[in-house]
Parts: structure tokens; sequence; C-alpha cells
């Protein structure tokens, strides 16, 4: 009997090597179908290295590189990054910090070398200590951070490199300036390729990312609908689509990941239809709304694992109020994801909103008549909860509508006309008072 | 009437700089209390820097920085970082991804110079493309990203800088192996002060983040009874103290944090309790069963805000059972929580989570007998939602314990005397077999 602790055999040893480099070959495979831009950036990073190389070889009669080559090639490591907003803030951060950092640590040198020989050390040493500490500690600020992180590292290094540098003060100047023009250098070359061949907008990939979640919130709501009022039980073959149940769930972690993008975007020039002041704030109080949502998708989720415990005698009987909130709630997500990808606004009320919360009245009348009279409570009760989730799932759909519509109040959108074709519904069973409003084309 | 648009008169321009200053003092000091390891860290930082100077200025006779001192400055500012993991991680990074790039490129020119002057320059370069490119690529890989980021960056800049580099063959291998030599000694600067001075284990961070996440949810649930069950209406100086109901939201985005902490934590040595291979991997399972708790109680949290919409009468008919399950579920999470903050294990199963899911089985009971009979169905169903998710949080509870009693066997934390005082209640309201369960001391 092999012993099972010891999996270390010779087979496996062979074998090993093996299927790492299959699953390396399937990682890079599906790295680049995921996202194919990811190869175009890695095309582009060598590309900006080869301009460096070309840049040296030919040596331009305005400047030669020499060994400040390595200023221009860490400039360009450090800077060039996936998304235009990325690649602008680093590339501002450095340069300012650099011009900062540089003329502070110059002029210090200056001051110190009134001191003596040993005066200046000390002096120096102690400037080091608390300039160095004081921006190693600012670095901690949330806000700061956010923005000028990057920008207070090279601040950091480049005070410290200057003021501890054993270039006598007359080179010193000179040093100095030719660095920052190889900084400059390779932060204009990262520029440039970044914006130039197939530029990565992170701002785009902002506004995308929140339009698809609102996607993914409908796609669920449907996909609820169609699976807990249906009464056929689960077959194999409908087991094979049901990742739209689960796609929702990216959105329950995506808080960091949108902050960092709405910062970085910030750095981006107007470009497409993005104006240089967009409203990048109001894309996050838009995505807590719909992370909001997401959390009661969450709780509702529970309920289609178990609704084998609930007979569909009991979930029929609200079947159809909740299927039209469903529809509605669905319709009205899905319009405002389109006019979000379309820069368009409706100025006017969504009309699916209205008939959702119609439903979501209706509903309620029909939780009031007491459908499931003489039924087992505990039976009731989990059709009872997700009643109540959906009231409350129409109420965050209203919030997500109403916050797309002032973002493209608040970004200038231009009207729509395609749009809104909708009816809105009068609640069928209240006072009789029947109001039918349709809204022409 | 003064122009509401022009905010930039005489005034605002004296008192901007001085609220600028009270902001950024009240930051400042918020940001020391908050952590006053920060302070630590900062002072850490100088003090290493310091360190380089003190290095250069006596000229150990074994090795001259020179102009080198570059190298140190920069790896001790890239490598130190807050947590020792992360320095540890930062630096064997840097240390052999310098190395392996060195190495290759060095190779590179050696195998390039047979080719003629133009045939070298264009193998360079069309190795730097590749290579940088490749590398690059691979920083898309989440898996790789997490562990070995910045050891690829540092392997794109030491193989491009040797590359391209104009220094002759025959000085190459004197410049790179004085330059490592200078990046090992920053990097041990930088390590030895980390772990020395007042050492940030971010695994013992991580181990109290999850610790005190299980208390934020217990007090949660407390402070839900208190509020849900109180027929006195809301009070002005209740309102003070709510703090805790709203302190469990920081869970709910923590899933970004917890994973790159859990990888950092790979990187640290033993210390205190932790040893070598600690199973981080289960803080990641435990974080994730108390995410899921914390959905839970967002969707339940609703209900608070609502709670004058459903009459006191209807509240208090399951308020019994419901105060058992928090009751006996806030104590379950506690003792789980004080057990992972002293290390040890139970060995047996918590009692109360047995009470819960008693009380649990109690309120399914008192359910069962439809306590609401003949109130209005629209009044019902809140509280029925808010049984129903506690029933629904008594399940969670039990994973999280189940989930804190695993990591304890995996860390072989030892068993605990002085733990589970409790006594499992049977439930009152079934067959009439009473068995009670004591567990002495």
């Amino acid at each position: 009997m092999e012993n099972p602790g010891c999996t270390c055999t010779w087979r496996t040893l062979y074998e090993k090597p093996q299927t790492m480099l299959v699953n390396f070959k399937n990682m890079v495979v599906k790295l680049g179908k995921d996202d194919p831009r990811r190869i175009t950036h890695s095309l582009k990073f060598g590309f900006a290295l080869v301009l460096i190389t070309i840049f040296q070889y030919f040596r331009p009669s305005f400047y030669v590189l020499g060994d400040n080559i390595m200023w221009a090639v860490i400039t360009v490591v450090f800077v060039l990054e996936f998304s235009v907003g990325a690649t602008l803030g680093k590339g501002l951060n450095r340069v300012l910090a650099t011009a900062f950092a540089g003329g502070l640590a110059v002029a210090l040198r200056e001051i110190a070398s009134f001191f003596g020989d040993k005066g200046k050390v000390v002096m120096i040493t102690v400037s080091v200590f608390f300039v160095a500490g004081t921006v190693t500690f600012l670095r901690f600020s949330p806000r700061l951070k956010a923005k000028y992180d990057y920008g207070m590292i090279i601040f950091n290094l480049t005070f410290c490199i200057v003021a501890l540098s054993e270039t006598t003060e007359n080179e010193l100047l000179e040093v100095a300036q030719e660095r920052l023009l190889t900084i400059i250098i390779g932060t204009c070359i990262a520029i440039t390729v970044c914006i130039c061949i197939c530029p990565v907008w992170i701002g785009q990939d902002l506004h995308n990312q929140i339009a698809s979640n609102i996607v993914k919130i409908a796609d669920f709501l449907e996909g609820f609908r169609d699976e807990y009022f249906n009464n056929l039980g689960k077959t194999a073959e409908a087991e094979d689509d049901k990742s739209f149940l689960h796609r929702y769930e990216s959105i329950l972690s995506s808080k960091t990941n949108e902050e960092t993008m709405a910062v970085l975007a910030r750095w981006e020039p107007r470009h497409g239809r993005f104006r240089f002041r967009h409203p990048w704030k109001q894309y996050l109080k838009l995505g807590n709304q719909i992370r909001l949502c997401a959390y009661k998708i969450k709780a509702l989720s529970v309920f289609l694992l178990r609704s084998d415990q609930t007979p569909y005698e009991i979930r029929s009987r609200i079947e159809e109020p909740c299927a039209n909130i469903i529809m509605e709630s669905g319709k009205a997500l899905k319009e405002s994801s389109l006019m979000l990808k379309q820069f368009a606004k409706s100025g006017m009320a969504n009309p699916h909103v209205a008939n959702a919360k119609n439903a979501s009245e209706s509903l309620k009348s029909v939780l009031r008549t007491n459908p499931w009279e003489g039924a087992d409570h505990l039976q009731i009760i989990p059709a009872a909860t997700v009643a109540s989730l959906l009231i409350d799932i129409v109420f965050c759909v209203e919030k997500i509508c109403e916050a797309v519509e002032e973002l493209a109040n608040l970004a200038n959108f231009e009207p729509s006309e395609i749009l809104h074709r909708g009816t809105v519904q009068p609640i069928p069973d209240t006072d009789g008072a029947v109001h039918v409003i349709t809204i022409a084309e």
C-alpha cells in the first residue's frame, strides 16, 4: 500500500511539470480570451521600451541619453499602465514629485553647505529623517493615497537620492536637470504610446461595468421568476444555463474596484462622450444603489435553493403580482442600462418603475386578502418573505433608475427619443378610478 | 446681493487656507489616533534611511556604496512596508527578480555580442520587446499578481536596464554585482528595521480583524433585539449610541482586503502563536461565512427602519423565541470569537449553537400555531420575514462556529478549559422528552 502522505513518486515528478505546463497554457489562453486588450497592452509595453532603444541608438542631436537611459526605462516600466487614467495619473505624479523633491533637496544641500562638513551631514540626515517620515505618514491618509500615492513614493525617493548623493554641488544641478529631462522623456513616451495605440479609457470601463451590473440584477430577477414560479421541477438540461443566477455576485464585492476606477477616471482628458468634468462621483452613488439591491437579491436567492420546501400551490397564489413586479422591474432596469450605454436621458419618469410600483401595490392587496387561508404557517412564511423582499426590491429599482437619471442630468446626456414607449398600467384592484397614461414615441 | 457662483471673495481667499490647515491638522491627528502604529512606521522609515546615510558616511572597509547608494535608497523606499509580510514579500521578490533578470540580460548580451554591432542591437531590441511583453501579460493573472506582482515589475526593470545599458561587456559583470549587493544591503536594512522595531504582523491583524468581525455580527443582533422588540419608541438619548447597528457594514466590502492580507501573511515567518504553515486559507473561508451572515443582516436591518409599520402587538407574539435565538446566537458568536482571540479550541460542539437551533425550532413551532390569527396580513409579513431571516441567521451562525472550530483544528490550537460552561436547553414545546445536558467546567 502506498503511503498517502508521500505523493512524490517518480511518476508524479514526471507528470507534474507536464500538468503545470498545461495549466499554464490554459491560464494564458483564458487571460487573453477574457480581455484581448491585455494582449494589446503587453505589445504596447514592449513597443514603448523599443522606442527608448531607438531613441538611444539614433542619438538625436538635442539630447544624448547615455547611461541616463536607466531613468527612462524605470519611468516607462512604472508609469505605463493598462488604462489612460492610470498612466496619466502616474506620469503627472512622477514628473511633479521628481521636480518638487529634487528642487527641495538641492535647496537643502545649498543651505547645509554653510554649516561645514560635519554640520552638513547632520543637517541632511535629520532632514531626510523628518521629510521621509512625514511623507510616509501622509501616505496613510485614504484621500491622499487614492490620488497621490505614487507621487509621495517618488517624492521620498528623489528627495533622498538627491540629498544623499555623493555628487559635488557644482555637478549636482546638471545631473538633476538631466535626470528630470530623461524622466519627462520617459513619461512622454509612456503617455503617447498609451493614448495613441488602442487606448483603454478606464472611465469608459467604469461606465460599461455599471451598465452591465444593472443588467445582471435584471437577469437574476427574471431567472428567479422562471425558477421559483416553475411547477415543472428541475430538469437536467435546465441546470446548464443557470450562470445568470450567480453572475450578480461579482457586484457584492465591487466597491473597492469601482472607487479605484472613479479616481483614475478623473485623470483622463475629454474623450468620446465623456466631458472633462464628467460626474464620476455619481457613478459611485449609483454603484452603491446597485450593491444595496444586490444584497437584497442575495437574501432572495436563499429561497430559490429551498423552493422545494414550499409547495407550488402556495407559491402560485402570489405568482401573478410577483411576476408583474419582476417583469416591470426588469424592464425598468434594462431600459436604464440601455440609456446609460447610449448616453441618453429620458427626461421623464420611467413608466416601468411606475408599473413595478403598481404591481407592488397589487401584491400588497393580494397579501391583504390572506391568500393562504388555512395553509401551514411554516410553509407560508418563506413565500411571504419572498413577497416582502420583492416589494423591497421595487424600492431599490426605483432608486437605481433615479440615480441613472440624475447621472444623465449631471453629465448632460442628450434626451432620447426612442425610449419610453411604455404604458403606465393602473392598479387593477383599488378604488376603480382608472387612468391609463400612454406615452407616444 | 452677492453672486452665488463667485465664492472667491477676499474673505474666502483668507479663510480657505485657514480651514484647509485646520482640516489637515484634524486629518493628521485622526490618522495617528486611529492606529498609532502608523506613527511608529513613519519613524521606522526615516530611521532606515538614516541607517543608509550612516553606512555611507562611515564607509565600512568591506564595501563602499559610492553612488550606488541610490540603489539602496530605492530599495528601502519600495521594500519597507507597514507589515512584516509585505516587506518580506517585496524584499524577496526584489532580490530574486533582480538576480534572475540581471543574469538573463548578461547572458543575452554575451550571446548577442557574437552577431556584430548591428545584429546585437536588433537582437537585444527584439528580446526586450518579447521578454517585457510576456512578463507584462503574465501580470494580468490574478494568481501571479497576488504574490509576485512586484517581482515581475522588477524583473522587467532590471532586464531592460542591464540589456540596454551602455556599459561595456567588461565592466558589466562588475556593475551588476555591485548593484545586486547594494540591493541586498538595502533589503536587509528594510527587513531588519521592519522586524526588529515594533513589528506589525499582518497575520495577527487578519486574525484580530476576523475575530472582531464575528463580534460585530453578535453586537448587531443584540442591538436589533433591543430596538425591534422595544415598545418604548425611540427616545432622543438612545439615538446617540446606535453605532453598533452600522459597525457590521464594513464586513460587506472586506473581501478584497482579507484576500490581500492572507497573501501577505504567508510571507511571514513563525511568530507568536502563528506557526510556519498557518492555515491562512481557512481565514478566507471563515471570512466568507461571516460575509454571508452580514448580507442577511443587511436584509434584516431594513425591518428595523420600518419597525413602526408593524404594531408592537404583532412583533411581541414572536418576541420570546426570537430573543432566545438572538441571545444564544450572540453567545455562540462571542464565544467563538473569544476562542479565536485566545488561540483555543473547544473540541466539542458549541452548546450555544445547539441552543440557538432549539430556539429556532421553537420559533418554528410558534409560527406553526398561527400566532397572528385575524391580524392584517400586510402587518404580519414584515414580522414573518424577520422570523424567517433569523432562522436563516442561525444557520449562518452555525457555519461560522464550525469554520472557527475547523480553523482551530487545522492550526492545532490548544484545547481550552475555561470555555463552554453552557447548558444545552431542550425545546420546551415538542414531544415532552426532556434531555438537559449540562457541561461542567
